[in-house]
């Protein structure tokens, strides 16, 4: 028999991968051959790693975290345990040792179904973008001031629909509802003719707290596990017919998109940055001056539609960062439950490039933007539209987010 | 040895008990032998019977959806085995012949605690009460309108935080936020000086609903099971700052309250009314004008604080049913879960005594309610509220709704 080449292993990722061993995202997967049998894996190059298995196949004590159908038994443990296993992954990963019994172990990327990687809670979704506020602000309300007078002064944010948060590559049914334009003398009934993108980064909890215990600023990372790519569909013209005064409701709750994968804070240590100067003295709860950790994270996020990329929005400009949106969500005594999911708010930066929704690209349809396909002001059917990001890792490295795809499908 | 006499049997029910044998609301017991050992529970009388033991003894079919810890199984079941069941548990609480293997799996109410009977999915808050709406638009938006443009074309509701639904008896801490009166000229943080009580009914989701189908108005009844007494605890100084423009938030979300009884629909259905004649013309997905089932429910609420009433709310004269809260809140394709929990909106009816909020009956603190202790704006550390109903049944009974209450602890 002729002699064969050995192939490349699976661990050799390429320098510069931005899901090299840095990295480590986590996300829940099955295989066709036991499509019922979800399992816990962590995303190494272009492969998956059945977390469970090697756990088992190490004797590792993370096991009973990890060979679970979902993520929160781990990320109820703690940020001891979060730390412990991945170090115990990486070590798995890199070490020679352990290469025999990891590689087959690993299934390709492209042979495994990924599912919802936790089961959400309670979904809020915040609205911390200045650019992102002013610029609704202005299409929405062109008399008055395009902030709200209390915008400044807490992180604005509502609860959105928990059972409806999908994950990534799920399609996207253009939901019907009530419309109703300043001149028309009653609304009307149909498929939304406004259906937008909002990328935003949702932050998962994993620590629970207690019910009237605020969680301070300095603990966020005693509660916060990881964060991924999230799209905040939105039917516009829906919305605007329905959110005063309780603020969105249908225009918003059909579908949100999250990433397959859970990148851990730990892997966003090269990424911190300082939010940007406040206007305004902030109320001691949410004053972040002097705090040891800036708070911000310096991720760039990239969004395309059929392909094609139409915004780059950069998280760093954010005026409101994670811990103060943690901090201002419990400040009333409202308690934690692992699973919890907060989004960003629309990231926008101040360019036009940067704004991350048709709403605001558009200037609500008004400036259609220009695709191979022909002009949009807002989403067809058919489109897809995908999510990305990476941040900057140790050495120089990237940090890639997992992607959020959705594929908008004709009303039913 | 004297001769005892026999003590009434607890099936003996005294006629005119509101829950007497044509009531029995589900709920979740454990009993201080066995203090983690959750149990459904059936209430009949000032008993509870050990629903899952009940079905175990006799042999019943249905002890896999009684024999459990919550509630959710049976909600989960549809409502053929709701109605199956029912008629199981009828037989078991008034026939003779199972008097001797029921009494023994009886426990008086007091003697033991009763749980969250479910886990609640989605929480979502409606505002369904024409009286109550004029009087808040009057009481914020004095120089506006009394009602928003939409409000009789879509019953208007906004997702709240399910994670801190307690059951009744809980404690409720005064929350702490950010408030800013207008002439203010930055906002202050502390405990809130407006906490206020919302009468509210809670209708509990049993049968799913599949992502992107609308759920009709005429199949209600296939997907919800119940309903219970609910008090949307609310902040209004809270809610007042924060609540432009994206709705109520911390002012809300610290505590909901719900009875520890879930009325099963079958139970009310002698309280089925006619909703009020609506002024304008609905949607054909709202229109109930032509349905057989009116959509209304005859439920006479009572508030009371520290035991003296202060209102007695009437449900009947609600001008969105919770049929058409239901159509509306799945008509963009939202599924429902398992679980999933919606407020009818504060209950008020049209004369001052029949108010469902501390803000509509002092008139957001200008005209204080005489209590014994004292006068009343909003509620004050020590009080209790109590929530109580009962709805018409068959044959001139009455049928009790189980009550909320819940006992206001200073901030921590």
């Amino acid at each position: 028999m002729p002699e064969q080449s050995t192939p490349a292993s699976p661990l050799d990722v390429p320098e510069g991968d931005p899901f090299g061993p840095h990295n480590l995202p986590y996300g829940v997967f099955s295989t066709a051959d036991a499509p019922e049998r979800r399992r816990v894996g962590v995303r190494i190059g272009g492969h998956v790693l059945d977390a469970g298995a090697a756990a088992l196949a190490l004797g590792s004590p993370y096991a009973q975290l990890l060979a679970q159908p979902s993520l929160n038994p781990l990320l109820a443990a703690g940020r001891t345990a979060w730390r412990d296993v991945r170090r115990a992954l990486t070590a798995w990963l890199t070490s020679p040792a352990h290469r025999e019994d990891i590689e087959p172990l690993l299934h390709p990327l492209g042979a495994v179904t990924l599912h919802l990687p936790y089961e959400v809670a309670d979904y809020v979704d915040f609205y911390a973008s200045e650019h992102h506020a002013t610029n609704v602000g202005r299409i929405f309300r062109p008399d008055g001031d395009a902030l709200t007078p209390n915008w400044k002064h807490l992180p604005i944010g509502y609860h959105g629909r928990s059972g409806t948060v999908v994950v990534s590559g799920t399609d996207v049914v253009r939901p019907s509802g009530q419309r109703k334009a300043p001149t028309d003398p009653a609304p009307v009934f149909g498929p939304s003719v406004k259906l937008d993108i909002e990328a935003e980064v949702g932050f998962v909890v994993g620590t629970p707290s207690e019910l009237g215990r605020p969680v301070a600023l300095a603990d966020f990372r005693d509660h916060v596990f990881g964060l991924s790519l999230l799209n905040d569909w939105s039917a516009r013209d829906i919305q605007a017919w329905e959110y005063v005064p309780l603020g969105p409701f249908l225009g918003k709750s059909f579908t949100t998109s999250v990433s397959a994968w859970v990148t851990p804070l730990e892997a966003l240590e090269a990424a911190r940055v300082a939010p940007p100067v406040r206007d305004l003295p902030l109320l001691p709860y949410l004053d972040d001056a002097d705090d040891e950790d800036p708070g911000g994270f310096d991720l760039r996020i990239s969004v395309a539609i059929n392909g094609q990329v139409v915004a780059e929005p950069p998280f760093a400009g954010m005026y409101w960062t994670a811990a103060q949106q943690l901090a201002h969500m419990t400040v009333n005594g409202a308690s934690l439950r692992t699973g919890d999911l907060y989004g960003s708010g629309t990231v926008s930066g101040p360019e036009t490039g940067q704004r991350g929704s048709l709403l605001e690209l558009t200037w609500n349809g008004r400036d259609p933007i220009e695709l191979a396909e022909g002009k949009r002001t807002f989403l067809e059917d058919g489109d897809e539209v995908t999510l990305t990001a990476w941040a900057p890792g140790p050495d120089g490295t990237r940090v890639g987010l997992g992607e959020v795809t959705g594929r908008i499908v004709a009303a039913g």
